[in-house]
């Protein structure tokens, strides 16, 4: 488990991700930008036309059998054949917030298999989780995956999935930003 | 469920707080230091010895049943009566971090009891805790809590169990400091 690595989003005009597409799923979208940069570690990042920021964290939910699942088949990121990437960035209402652990717990996994579902999406899909409600951000998770633009499809099913699950009725605000890989205007 | 809360804790010559006495329990100490401050809210704090950060956020590992008792009998902070104070200050070990949920509740509550004997000390004892490990602080969790002088032998008795359960074999660093409210000096 590595430490906490801060990592901040930057919605502008440069960066290495060419904006392919913004859509707001629930609540109100995000300024449409051309480029998307993404910046590791704490030091000051440059302006940009919105800035999101979290860090990544120990796992909240995962077991012991899940996470063994999860080690032997997640890819790391930046794999030269993902080109394509999403952003998305969803808030939990304040109802979710208000649960406990245990029920938490059983709405995301016993009732939604948000784990499981995933599972079955690796290791197509590359996906880094960051936290940002603890930080006051507009949003609470803000999620980074990247893939193979030929598994395009895949990812476009497994969000429907999760969107379709009981825990999606706590999200209260989604954005889901898609991006291809565009080194030249870098 | 209140938002995160980010609460800076100063260090120095000045705030309301008197040190009464800073032990190093398990690794380095802090540098003593006569008085404390208590800054709450993300804003700039002024210049001290020395400075924690951390922030309220959702518990980690409270179930229904035990957030039920905890509401009905957990005092809130700033009771008139409850002039002394501790912080402390602890950091957990890299095999701490590497268990999964399922792993960490069972060695914090089913194995350490953690959360049902500091309910036996509730009322007297009012606790906040404070996470900073994704901040990159020193230390992972600052935990303040407030009761009466009369209670302090009861606090002590609380701490010498929680030292004594499995789930303090992995606590690498914490620090305990004493104080008494004495706000003249504030």
């Amino acid at each position: 488990m590595p430490p906490p690595l801060h990592v901040a989003f930057l919605g502008g005009t440069t960066g290495p991700w060419e904006t392919i597409s913004s859509t707001a799923v629930v609540g109100p979208g995000l300024e449409p930008v051309p480029r998307l940069a993404v910046v590791e570690g704490g030091d000051a990042v440059p302006e940009a036309t919105w800035t999101l920021r979290g860090f990544t964290s120990n796992e909240r939910y995962v077991e012991r059998a899940e996470r063994t699942s999860l080690v032997e088949r997640q890819p790391g990121l930046g794999r030269a054949e993902a080109e394509a990437a999403a952003l998305i960035p969803i808030r939990k209402s304040p109802a979710w917030w208000d649960l406990t652990q245990d029920e938490r717990r059983a709405i995301l996994e016993d009732r939604s298999q948000h784990i499981a579902v995933g599972l079955r999406y690796l290791p197509a899909v590359a996906r880094r989780l960051h936290h940002c409600r603890d930080l006051g951000e507009p949003f609470d998770f803000l999620t980074w995956f990247e893939f193979a633009p030929a598994d395009t499809d895949a990812f476009d099913e497994l969000l429907g999935l999760l969107r379709a699950s009981e825990e999606w009725t706590y999200v209260d605000r989604e954005v889901d930003i898609r991006l291809m890989r565009s080194p030249s205007a870098g």
